[in-house]
């Protein structure tokens, strides 16, 4: 860490600094500059560190070597995680493919579009059971039989499931009947529902807040990390800009720089990430090119009549058993494997998470 | 409403667009252009018709004509809102101003704080005693505990409360002990948190989302309101941009802005957003210029030792006096008025909202 | 184009609004709708009416429905522009590299990397002769003798040019020496620049604003076109965003979507993209996989000395080798081809571009 | 300046940092953490150093200690910038406004409207004779002609003249004709136009780039001022977010910000930071409550038919009038003075700047 003095601060001030620095066990190496002062700590630097430094008087700047996040970091933890599933392991170097309806519609619904998944090659069906949506008058979700329906879906065409929880109250129910818990972007720093699911057995996919950069999203990772959970996923879905035609706009430098950054798998969503049908073949090959671990992909039988309004970035089948087949050649290209010839087997158990 | 469709789109799919607007009671008028097809659509348009025909196929865009939020809209409520909680009423013509630390650090702290800003002029006591904070190594408040502290301070020194309530479980508990609840801007879309204030009897203060565009921020005001808590007041705490000089770009357009589209009075932050201690005065001061219903301000008697690191944006207490001194002759100014030397009277009664 | 006008606007003023469309030339469709009256309008609506309708009291909003830019439009253009110099074809179906310097520094600097240029299977030589720097006291290029060395340098080893023109005076000079004319980022609404270029027998490379949007850019591409030029290709190369990890945000979303809206070819430079070299090749590839046309890459042999200190964004030769050897293999994926084996035929003639 | 390297980095090269630190004349300061090396670099630092040191491979990252702008920067003029035309002072502690029509159309409307910017006690005339329009289909403006009525108008109702400059080779004629020169947002980093500028004799009122840092935007003022030209004030002009509803966001913060880094006078443009009438006055207000030394703002005697489209952002005559009035009554309390019954006084004679 290195704390800013200007040199106009009394000498007096800046022997306060030093004794702060000293109290808390840390060594300062002073450089004097003409018109600022250096001082460079060396230590074991805590956030509580900066965070006190910065506010106190005098100090005009302070800047964080070393970063705030321990466990996500790989500097820490230099081997990829590799979150296993029954058969499938994320993050191993096989492509995962995560497709399914923004929402869970009906039981006749999800089975469909789980058939249609499976028959693609993906490995994970995704689906709402609870919607955060942004007017009070909108769908809001199936709720909890939705979870049930997926489940079932899940299992009888050998798939696991993911579905996104929103608050803490519902970790327990949403881990009950999916494999994979997600944490939606305007949850990103839900602070209790992170330390709530560090305590639950399940693989959290957790999605960049619209608005976060790589540090803060890291720093939520930590929170779930340092609750006991390691089997950690992070999701690049897009960041707001002032570009509007897209629904959002789809960082996919995201993918190399948490690639160097920390040692958790990465999946894209360009389904969220662009908001349009027919740009999601494109930004998906894009995604995988760039290295990512895994998609999550919208795709829905009827997109017209989706209940969310979201049809209009969700693939038809067709599409999407293309896009899969297209990822199956592009893969090898950057070191990973996709095979949509998979044998449908039933490796489908309710597996507790690490065995 | 309008749909936009190409005059590429064939002549049997607009057939079926006409056909779901008629279904659902609404009138389409058609004004076919040279490359495109405008339908506009007139009846009781709800977001699920705008949302269903977008994801059409063949449907170009949707243009939203009507807001998607009624319940916070001037247009159906056209005069203002005015929150009366004791002899306080915010939104009425009278500035208000809360002030006081980041966070509730002991009795003492926020007892002589609570002190300082009755004395210079200050209706409410801030308070936080759960703090969202970004990483999970960093302080995280004192818990119940400072909910009873500030409380006592705030009824000792004749100020009404504010806290913040992150998690919907503990809404009650807030309720309990503080006069105002407080959204952070990390919750603006917490829905769940939101339904549950809408049940509450607090008047809740709703922050704008970092990355929030007014038509989200109004949306999910409408959510508490819809809920059936009328007592809803707005508050502008700076966006982000790529500007990293100051901590948030605080949009003060956002004033004048919502002082258009809604009837809620709206309540500026300029300590969280700007994040520097020399800006928060000339800020504060242009956030009434511009027509602020209040100020929701930062002061600590320590800023060197505050706990939670936010000293660096905490006005000294003389600092926060010398303010509110400003205040009470810029005013009269922009049609408001401010009273620093108040009585001291023993106005605050644990008083239901409304009554 | 559609007018939204609130239905507390006087009649009188209605008809206002309506005599001038119709004076115009133009046909209202009105809707009275609950609260607004939309009037659609049909005929040859131009940019100006759009301004002119928007600035009449009583106007609430203007939608535009066609868009403002017509030459850069695919509406009007359905089929791919190529643009061919010499025996390369920007837009054809063949991927083009363009690759060198930042900044032209010596005779032998640009000679040596125009050799690696060439034998790692690039068509064109890039490199700048007058540098925009941000601050008055950098490095600011070597300026003419530059576009000389380059020009050697390039006819020499067999392979185009390209070049950043400035400034409309530098358009002429610029052109003497070099194949292709780079609009730079801050230049793209320079429109004495665009204009200057329009008259130009040069193709030109319009990079997009950091802050630009869509719209925008292809409207710059529309300054070009009108004047007469039709060799315009567009660059993405990142927009500014809150994330300052890398130096920008790289919107590769803008292929497809260009794709979409124009037919003019769309080249994607991951160096400036993203500002860090262990990002370009994974970015690089992204970009071929979202559909690019073509890359622009720095590329020095000794980066830690580049004169502009743009060098942390440089690949070194053996890192743009290997680069271009994945190119060739993931291209066909993508229905284009790159090879990296060419013969170093003599294809460089001075040639008018169109024939 | 501060290096930082990561001790992964092999001691040779650190070796070779080192030399090339002392190699330039500077005194490096090591301090050793557990993974990252620091060294704090004391001495003469220049641009060049921080962009050749951030390229070195093995380095980290460079912290810059000192600001690359030395003239425009408060550090080394700390008394405040005064700038003197004729009896009107900007910076000098009395407010300063600029009213006038975004463009020039005619000799009777440009002379009608300074009548009425005189009467309202504005002090400078505004107009554009070339408009930097962003679709090439759309009014360019009248050109030297308007420059001609918009001086002869000023002279007559004696106001000063503020004109925008474009490109390098019209600096002379609108120094001819106008009295100030105004760098648009498009053209803030159009590094010739400020090179041009900087040998100009004519005061230069630079106005902030729409996505533009407060670094860069200094930087900007660095290159006018070290061309000789000491006479800039900057233009906070609203930046670019993510929220459309307003046409940029006016970052009011800048103008304390600017107060703080540099001794240049400080003018705020609410007209097109809003790009809404009704948010003119507010924010007008707000930007003097800031701190702004002056106001540029839009006036139309018929804003429906401006030719530009702007006039959905211009205030109506009275408007305008009352707006100065009441700045009148709120300057005081910020230090400044304002006062709209001036002598209409012959104050105007073409006096060479700083004469």
């Amino acid at each position: 860490m290195i704390v800013i003095v200007s040199n106009q601060t009394p000498e007096q001030r800046i022997q306060e600094i030093m004794k702060y620095i000293e109290a808390n066990g840390l060594q300062p190496h002073v450089a004097k500059g003409v018109d600022r002062t250096v001082i460079g700590i060396v230590g074991s630097v805590q956030p509580k560190h900066a965070e006190h430094l910065r506010q106190m008087h005098g100090v005009e700047n302070v800047v964080k070597i070393s970063k705030s996040y321990k466990l996500a970091s790989r500097d820490f933890h230099p081997e990829d995680t590799i979150i296993e599933i029954g058969d499938v392991r994320i993050g191993g170097g096989e492509l995962v493919v995560m497709g399914g309806p923004c929402a869970v519609e009906s039981p006749e619904q999800i089975d469909e579009i789980a058939k249609l998944v499976k028959a693609a090659g993906g490995q994970i069906l995704r689906g709402g059971a609870f919607k955060p949506r942004t007017g009070p008058y909108s769908f809001q979700g199936v709720g909890v039989e939705g979870l049930v329906m997926m489940q079932e879906a899940g299992r009888k065409h050998g798939l696991l499931t993911i579905t996104e929880v929103m608050t803490p109250e519902y970790v327990d129910v949403c881990a009950e009947y999916a494999d994979i818990l997600q944490v939606g972007t305007r949850n990103m720093q839900n602070f209790d529902l992170l330390r709530k699911l560090g305590e639950c057995n399940r693989p959290v996919l957790l999605k960049r807040g619209f608005s976060a950069t790589y540090d803060e999203w890291l720093n939520a990772a930590e929170y779930i990390l340092a609750g006991g959970n390691p089997n950690v996923m992070l999701c690049e879905r897009g960041i707001r800009t002032f570009e509007s035609y897209t629904r959002n706009t789809l960082d996919l430098a995201a993918i190399p720089v948490m690639k160097g950054l920390t040692h958790l798998p990465i999946i894209s969503d360009p389904s969220h990430g662009t908001g349009r049908r027919e740009l999601v073949e494109p930004m998906a090959k894009a995604s995988v090119a760039a290295g990512a671990d895994g998609l999550i992909i919208e795709m829905h039988t009827d997109p017209d009549n989706s209940m969310t309004g979201d049809g209009v970035q969700s693939l038809f089948p067709d599409q999407f058993a293309g896009l899969l087949q297209a990822l199956e050649q592009l893969a090898p290209l950057v070191g990973s494997t996709f095979n949509t010839a998979k044998q449908p087997l039933s490796f489908y158990q309710n597996t507790v998470v690490g065995q």
